[in-house]
């Protein structure tokens, strides 16, 4: 099987190290990292150094227990390693971003079996001149070679609740602005597509209003009546069982789905990034995944940032890593 | 002791049979209802029959075992029990705003230790021409005669969280809009000053960010630079232990307080409504309790809504009732 690919993210971030960390725990034997060698080594450094950097030429897994295969790009700038940790840095943010271009020109050309991304940091993406927000961004654009790039959608998921949102990285302003009928129903398509992909046969898809109390009739706010509602009817036509608007406030501990406590719904879809990422969150990030829904290939991530304030420590967990690393494996069967 | 004042919420939810739910558990015996007597009479019968609604003239409380004190104000609209379960209807909204009212005007006459409201519907009430959107601002309106009304906050409280929302009942975009210096500030005093009352010494106040990622540096919404920083900034300049602004996504796993997890702060402060009721109702709305800051008198209310689906059936959960009775006794010592 084609090694899963995974990129280091920010140098200056706890990337490097949940790497190895989950690395020598045996949760990565069949992946191949992108990453500056030297960033690699000195994150196996600190961390007691049992774990041993080699660098490759092409997307090939570990040969030897114990030893980590890193692929370099040839497009990295020089002395990502002399990046501080814990600090906003452009070497740092353009030698993310060159990862993650290489990781995607390699899975496209059939070189690996999916990308699980280490965390980067928007501000130093700013810094370096990419001119994406973030990851999503970044790997739609990188999924098309002309045209236009496939609608994607961001789940966040965990043990016992997921959520796909229309809207991410932008202002909660910007974000209320492009909650729009096509926006809502591609996501809820989206998402519904997915979750069959993932085995669940007619997943349940429960929408989120944006306003309180799903706008309470229209009291609040109209975006419920004008906009939700109809792209709710339109999924329901194609044969999605879709229902909603539901009242931000409730809808997700509805779908929560734990002992005892039986999910409503396979997944709920919200409007703006912050009502879905607090439940996910909320019992602790640990086991949370990112999982890119649209794009041509499978990607997942950890459901936290770069950590600056661990960076450098070795005290960061690998959990959301590892959870990330087998998610991909789940999407990516045979 | 004065005795809890309690009003019956909307006639066509679950507030009058949870109040004879609690009173039959034994959690009502220093409570007088403010309600219709033939209304709690219904509530009563659907449960059993065990319960007697004895009527009174003024707040005096239960005088025999299984007897339930209803004290109907006189300005209730005729046939509110007639109004049909799980239906908006003027008649239940305009009797729901007379109990408010009279719970205020005995609270503030010395008549009461506290009030504690059951769900209201706010159709009902607009349907009802009562020009006020929810609770909290009615009663704000009702307690002063003259002159400006005091600031409140709601705030949302459980065991392992609490939240003070510096915005509540208007649409997403015109809670942006009331996002301003003051309001974040006076929301900070507000929480601060009442955590001391409930005996928090110096209470740990985090304040949540606006836009994903608290704007990330001002990438994504600048209000967090412009507005939710400096009015931290004053804060402590008051000696206030205020933080932030964190990121809305994490920064209420951050203040969870549950075994073998510590919070980090007494209490969040979030932007808008739904912020922070999420993380507050995603372990389930039962012991949820709704507090109003800054009235000058305690006022809590569980936090769930009228329930048009349940009412009538018998199956609601009295637990948030009871959950904001005790918090109105906490907060009314001696």
């Amino acid at each position: 099987m084609k090694p899963l690919l995974l990129t280091m993210g920010d140098a200056a971030g706890i990337g490097p190290e949940i790497i190895v960390k989950a690395f020598e725990a045996g949760q990565l034997d069949d992946a191949v990292v992108l990453g500056d060698v030297a960033v690699m080594r000195r994150a196996a450094a600190l961390l007691g150094g049992r774990v041993t950097v080699q660098t490759i030429d092409g997307p090939v897994r570990s040969a030897a227990p114990g030893v980590l295969p890193v692929l370099q790009p040839a497009s990295l700038p020089s002395d990502v390693a002399g990046v501080p940790f814990g600090r906003i840095d452009a070497r740092a943010g353009a030698a993310a971003a060159a990862c993650i271009t290489e990781a995607v020109r390699l899975v496209r050309s059939g070189g690996g079996r999916a990308i699980v991304t280490a965390p980067i940091h928007k501000e130093a993406l700013s810094a370096a001149g990419v001119p994406f927000p973030g990851h999503t961004e970044m790997l739609q654009a990188l999924s098309v070679d002309t045209g236009e790039p496939p609608p994607v959608r961001m789940m966040l998921a965990n043990d016992e609740l997921r959520t796909v949102l229309v809207t991410i990285h932008v202002s909660l302003r910007r974000a209320i602005d492009a909650v729009s009928f096509d926006a809502v129903l591609e996501t809820v398509r989206i998402a519904d597509r997915s979750l069959r992909a993932m085995g669940i046969a007619r997943p349940r898809v429960a929408v989120a209003g944006l306003n309180p109390h799903a706008g309470e009739g229209g009291l609040f706010g109209d975006e419920e009546v004008r906009i939700i509602a109809p792209a709710i009817a339109a999924a329901r036509a194609d044969g999605i069982d879709a229902s909603g608007p539901y009242a931000p406030d409730t809808v997700f501990m509805r779908a929560r789905n734990a002992p005892g406590h039986p999910g409503e719904f396979d997944v709920v879809v919200a409007m703006v990034h912050d009502h879905g990422l607090i439940p996910v969150k909320y019992l602790g990030v640990e086991q949370g995944v990112n999982v890119t829904l649209g794009l041509p290939f499978v990607r997942t991530s950890p459901d936290h940032g770069t950590a600056f304030d661990l960076a450098g420590s070795g005290r960061a967990d690998a959990a959301s890593l590892v959870a990330a690393v087998k998610m991909a494996r789940v999407l990516t069967p045979g």
